[in-house]
C-alpha cells in the first residue's frame, strides 16, 4: 500500500468510496448517542433519515448498508413479479449489482441505450410494453444521476421531468440511483428539494462523495419506506446501534457537500493534462468527480496502470483500454500534483 | 371467423400455431396406446420422445404443453441464481415469455443486438461477464433458429458451430430455441443430427409448421432430462395420459416435415407481391415461411389489418407500420391467390 | 405390466390418475371443435370452462395441464413475496407439489396438523401472523377436498363455511384445492353451487375420478382468471388446440360424476375385507374412493406390494407400513373380487 | 425512555440486542484502522473475520451487518432451488426472518417439533425426503444454540454430534444459528473449537450477549465464504469501511465472553422469583440469559408489561401470556434487585 517514495500517500483515484473519515466527522460519530435500529429507537438513525428526506422534499427515510441495498430495496418495493424494469444498458443497477433484479424481484429488464449514460423521455415511452398475455408488465423506471459508466454525466432537470411525466402518464414507478446525486447537484447548481416531486424514491449514498464509512438512505413516502423497512429486514438490513454511522452521514450533509466543487475542478484538470498526453486516445469531458479515459491501443491498459501503482497512484481499469480515475475528499491538490507529473512523466 | 363471402375459408396467416390437425393425424392421435406420463407409462409419450431425441442426436426427450415450458424448463435446469443467459435483444425467451428468465431463474440477461435475429460468436465472446464480485455469472447462451422476430431467418451451420465453441471454451451451457427448427432445416439442408453436438438442450416445437395441436419437446442429454423432468412437474406439466397429443407429434415426424417446403415456397411469393406494392416500404427477405414487412408511414397498420380482414384474411401486427404473415399447413394455394389478390386490390 | 395369469387385466389401484378414456368419451374427443386456445380461440376450451366455474357458482374458468399447475397458478395470484401461506401439514400442495410455494411464490408456509387432512377455523386463525416486522404476512388458507393424506376424508360445509369466514374477516384469499372434489360432493351429498361463496378460487380435477386424460380447471372470479391466464403464460401452460382434452372434460362432467358412488362402495368394501385380514393393524375408515391402511410391523410393506403384484395388482406404498388403494372409473367389481380374493389369500 | 422515578435508568429486559458499547469498547472501535471493506481492504474486519474463524476451527469468516444476513446467505448458498430445509418449528430462521427461506432460496421448509426448542438425530433422519420427482430435494438442517424460542436452552455435544453424522450420511449441509451461541458455550463449558468439525457454516451474533454494536460473522470455509461475499453483494451487505463495527466485535471476543455467566446467574435468579409469584403459571428454566415464564390466564400479559413499564422495566411478549425477559451487559445487579421487587409487588 505504499508508495515508491514510502514518505508519500497512496493517490488513490479508484473509487470514492475509498474515503475514510475526517477526525471531525469521526469524533461526531464516537459522540453519537445510539439504539436498537430494529426498534426504531437509534435516535442519530432518525435524525439522518428525516434531515435527508426533507433535504429532498421527501417524506421519510431508511438507512442502510449500501447503495445496493437502497437499490434493491427500491426496485423490490416498486414492483411485482412478472414485471419489467426499464433502465439505461450500462446503469449500475443493472450492470454491477450482480443481477439483483432478476434476483430479488424475478423483474425482467428493458435496457436502452444513452448518451453517456443518459436517457430520455421518448426512449423511456417506447419501451413500455403494451398490454399483452406475452408481455412482463412495464412498472418502474429507474435513472441514476450522476451516471458512473456514463463518466459522471448530469441529467438536465427539464429532462428529468419529461420522463417522470412520461412515468406519471403510464402509472409506472420513478426511481433514482443518487448513489452521486451531491455531485449532481453541486455540478448543475440543481435544488435537491426539486427532486422530491420526480421521484418515488431516492437513494442517496453517503459513503462516497460525502466521505462516510458505511451507508446510503432510501428516501420516498411514508407508505413507501414502511414497506421498504420489511424488505431490508428480510434482505439481513435490520442493524441495531447503527447511530455511530448515521452520525457521520449527518456531519456529511452539513459540512461536505459543498467542497464537491472541488472534487470537480480537480477532475476537470486531470482531463485537461491527459488531452495533452500522446496516449490518451480519448476523454469523456468530465462533468462532475469522474475522469474516464481511453489510452491507444497500443498501450496496454495494465501496463498504464502498474506504472502508475509504482508511483504511489492507482486508478481501475474500466473495460479494456478504459481507465477510470475518481476525485474525492481525500485527494488534495498536492496529490493532484504528483498525478499530473506522472501522467507527463509516461 | 368469416369471411366477406361467407363460401370462402378465412386465411389465417396470424401464425403457424392455428393449424389443426389433418384428418389422417387425428386418426393417429385417436388411435393411440395411452398411460399415466407422471408414472413413466405412456407409450406414445415415450415414442415421441424418443424419436425426437435420435433425430437431434441427443440422449433423450420431454414432451411438454408448449415451447414457452420448454425453453424456460432448459433456462432453469442450465442456471443457478446469480447466473446470466446471453441472448438476442428479440430473441422469443425474453421478449415473449413473460419475463419468464427472471421469474424462473432469477436470472440476468445480456441482450445482443442481432443481424436478423443471428449473434455471433465474437458478440458472444464479449457479452462473457468476467470474474467479478459485482457481476453474475454468464452460465447460458440461447440461441433461436428459425429466428421469429428476424422474419425466420436461419443460421449456417458454420456460424453455430463457432458459437458452441466459444461457449464450451468457457463452460457455458447452449440452448436452441427450435420453436421453428425443421424450417431451418428445410429451407437449408442441414441434417438434424448435426445439432446434437452443438447444443446441450433442444427446443423442438410440434404444434407450429408440424402442425399438431399441442407441445414441444425438450431435448438434452439423460441427465439434464431427469433434471428437467423436476422442473417440468413444478411447473405444472406434469400431465397424465398425454400420448394423444404425442402420437399427433410422431405422425408429425414422420410426415409433416418435408412438406415445409411448399410454406416457404408461399412466402417467397408473397414477399415478391408485396415488394411490387406502393404501399409497402420494405419486405424482409423470407428465407422460411415468415413474411415480415413494413408499411409506408401514410399507411396505417390497423387500417391495412382490417381491410385484410374483410376480405378473409387474417394477419399479425409486429410493432408500428411491421406486418407478420406466416404461411403454414392451412393455408394452400388456392388461399395464397386470395392474399396476392388481396394486396393487389389496397 | 401384465399380471401372473396374462388372460387378466391388471388391477391398478395406485391412483385414480391411472384411467384411460372410455370409448364414449374418446369419441367426443375425436369430435371436437378446436382453435388456438392462446389467443382464446378454442371453443372445446372455452365451454369446459364456462361449463365448470357455473357448475361451482363461480365466474370463470382456466383449463390447465394439471392439478399441480392450477394450485401453484392460484397460490401465484394470491400471494406477494413475504407473504405466508397456511395449509395442513401433510397437504398435497405442501408435500407432493416439489416445493412449489417456496418455488414460485417465495412465500412461507404455516403448516396445521391436520384431523386426517381437515383443519378448524380455530386453528386458522391462530395460525395467522399479527403484524410485526420480522413476520411475513399471512395471505391465503388453502384447504383440500377430499384430503388425499387425510384417506379422502371430506369437509362438512358448515366447517368450510366457519374457516372461510375467518379468512374474510382478516382479509385472506381462500382457495381449495378440488382434486377429488366431486368424490367430496357424491359422498357429503353437498352441491357444487355452494362452495362458489366459499372460495376464492378452486382447483377442479378433471383426470382423477372423473376419468379423463389431461387436465384441471381453475375456477375464480373474471378479474382472477385474466390474472391467472398471464401466471399459466409464464409456466408454459399456454397450449394451443387443447379441445379436444376439454372435450374429454365436458363428457366427463356429463356422465362420470354420478357414478363416483360405485368407486366409494368398492373402497368401504375393500376396507371392511382389509379389517378383517390378521396382517392388517389399522384402516383409515373410507369416507370416499381412497383406502389407507397400516399393516403390522413384521409385514413389510415392499412384500406385500410384491405379493399384491404377483397376482396383477398394483397399490402404491404411503409411507413406512402404509398402503393406499384407490378405487376409480377401471376397477369393476370383477377386479374387486380378485383384489378380494387376493387379500384373503396373503 | 425514563421511569417513573426518573433518577434511575430504564432496566431493558427487552433483548440483549439493546446493549450500547462500554467507553472502552467505544475507545477500541474509534481507533480501528480501516479501509474499503468491498475491495477487501479493511484490516479491522479482516481481523475480526480471521479471529473468529480461528476460534471455532473453521477457515474464513464475513463480518455482515445482522445475524438474519448471515442466515439467509448461508442458507442460499447450501442450496439450490426444489430444495428443502429441516429446522425446528419455532426457530428464527423459520419464524423471525420474513420468511426469507422461501423469499431468497425458494426452498422449502420441513418443520420438526423440538423439545425446547431442540431437535434429534432420529428427527432429522426421519425428516429427509426420499427420492421422488414429486418432493423437493432436502440439502440442509439448520439447528439454533441457545435456543431463543426454548427459552435459551443448550444442545449436548453428543446431540450435535449424532446430528452432524446424520446430515453427513445423507449429503446434507449442517447450518448453525449460533445467534446467541457463547452464552451456550459459556453455560455447557463446551469449547467453539470443537463446533468447527460439526458445522458447514456458523453464524455468530456479535451484537446480542457480547454488546457490539451491530453486526455478526458468518463461517465456514474459504470456498463457502468466497460463495457467500457475492450472495452479501446482492442483498447489499458489501459495506465500506466497517472496521468501526469490527473493532467492537475484536474487543468483544476478547473481553465479553466470561462474563455471559453473570448474565445466566442473573436470569437464573430472575426465574427463581417468577417461580415464587401467584400469578406466574410457568417458567421455562433458564439454561442461559434467556427467561420465558407466563402469566395466570386471569392475568393480562400487555397489562403486567404496562406495569413494569410504570416501573422503569420492559420486556417483552411472547405469544399469548407468556412473557420474555432477557439479561445481558446493561442489566446489573442493583436493576436486577429493581426487577425483583417489582415482582414481588405485581
Amino acid at each position: 500500500m505504499t508508495a515508491e517514495n514510502s514518505a508519500l500517500p497512496i493517490v488513490d483515484l479508484r473509487s470514492d468510496t475509498v474515503t475514510r473519515p475526517t477526525p471531525a466527522m469521526l469524533e461526531a460519530m464516537f459522540a453519537a448517542p445510539v439504539g436498537d435500529d430494529v426498534y426504531d429507537e437509534d435516535p442519530s438513525v432518525r435524525r439522518l433519515e428525516e434531515m435527508a428526506a426533507a433535504r429532498f422534499g421527501l417524506e421519510a427515510g431508511l438507512f442502510c448498508p449500501s447503495g445496493t441495498m437502497t437499490n434493491q430495496i427500491a426496485i423490490k418495493a416498486h414492483t411485482e413479479p412478472l414485471s419489467e424494469v426499464i433502465c439505461e444498458q450500462t446503469s449500475h443497477i443493472y450492470l454491477w449489482e450482480v443481477g439483483g433484479i432478476a434476483f430479488h424481484s424475478g423483474a425482467s429488464v428493458a435496457l436502452l441505450p444513452g448518451q453517456r449514460g443518459r436517457v430520455t423521455a421518448a426512449q423511456v415511452e417506447a419501451a413500455i410494453r403494451p398490454e399483452n398475455l406475452h408481455y412482463p408488465t412495464t412498472q418502474l423506471i429507474s435513472l441514476e444521476n450522476t451516471h458512473n459508466r456514463g463518466g459522471g454525466s448530469c441529467y438536465a432537470l427539464e429532462d428529468l421531468q419529461a420522463i417522470s411525466e412520461v412515468a406519471q402518464r403510464h402509472g409506472i414507478a420513478r426511481h433514482l440511483d443518487g448513489a452521486r446525486i451531491f455531485n449532481a447537484l453541486v455540478a448543475t447548481g440543481q435544488r435537491s428539494e426539486d427532486y422530491g416531486p420526480l421521484f418515488d424514491s431516492i437513494s442517496v449514498c453517503l459513503s462516497k462523495g460525502l466521505g462516510t464509512g458505511v451507508g446510503s438512505v432510501l428516501l420516498g413516502s411514508a407508505a413507501f419506506i414502511k414497506k421498504c423497512k420489511r424488505i431490508r429486514k428480510v434482505m439481513g438490513g435490520g442493524w441495531r446501534q447503527a447511530g455511530y454511522l448515521a452520525a457521520a452521514g449527518i456531519y456529511a450533509l452539513e459540512n461536505h457537500v459543498a467542497r464537491l466543487a472541488d472534487d470537480h475542478r480537480r477532475a476537470a484538470r486531470l482531463a485537461e493534462v491527459l488531452r495533452a498526453q500522446a496516449y490518451v486516445a480519448e476523454v469523456l469531458s468530465p462533468e462532475t468527480n469522474l475522469v474516464i479515459f481511453r489510452l491507444h491501443d497500443h498501450q496496454p491498459a495494465a501496463d498504464f496502470l502498474a506504472t502508475l501503482e509504482q508511483r504511489g497512484i492507482r486508478a481501475s481499469s474500466f473495460g479494456p483500454q478504459w481507465i477510470r480515475f475518481v476525485t474525492h475528499l481525500d485527494v488534495d491538490d498536492a496529490m493532484l500534483g504528483r498525478v499530473e507529473e506522472a501522467l507527463g512523466a509516461m
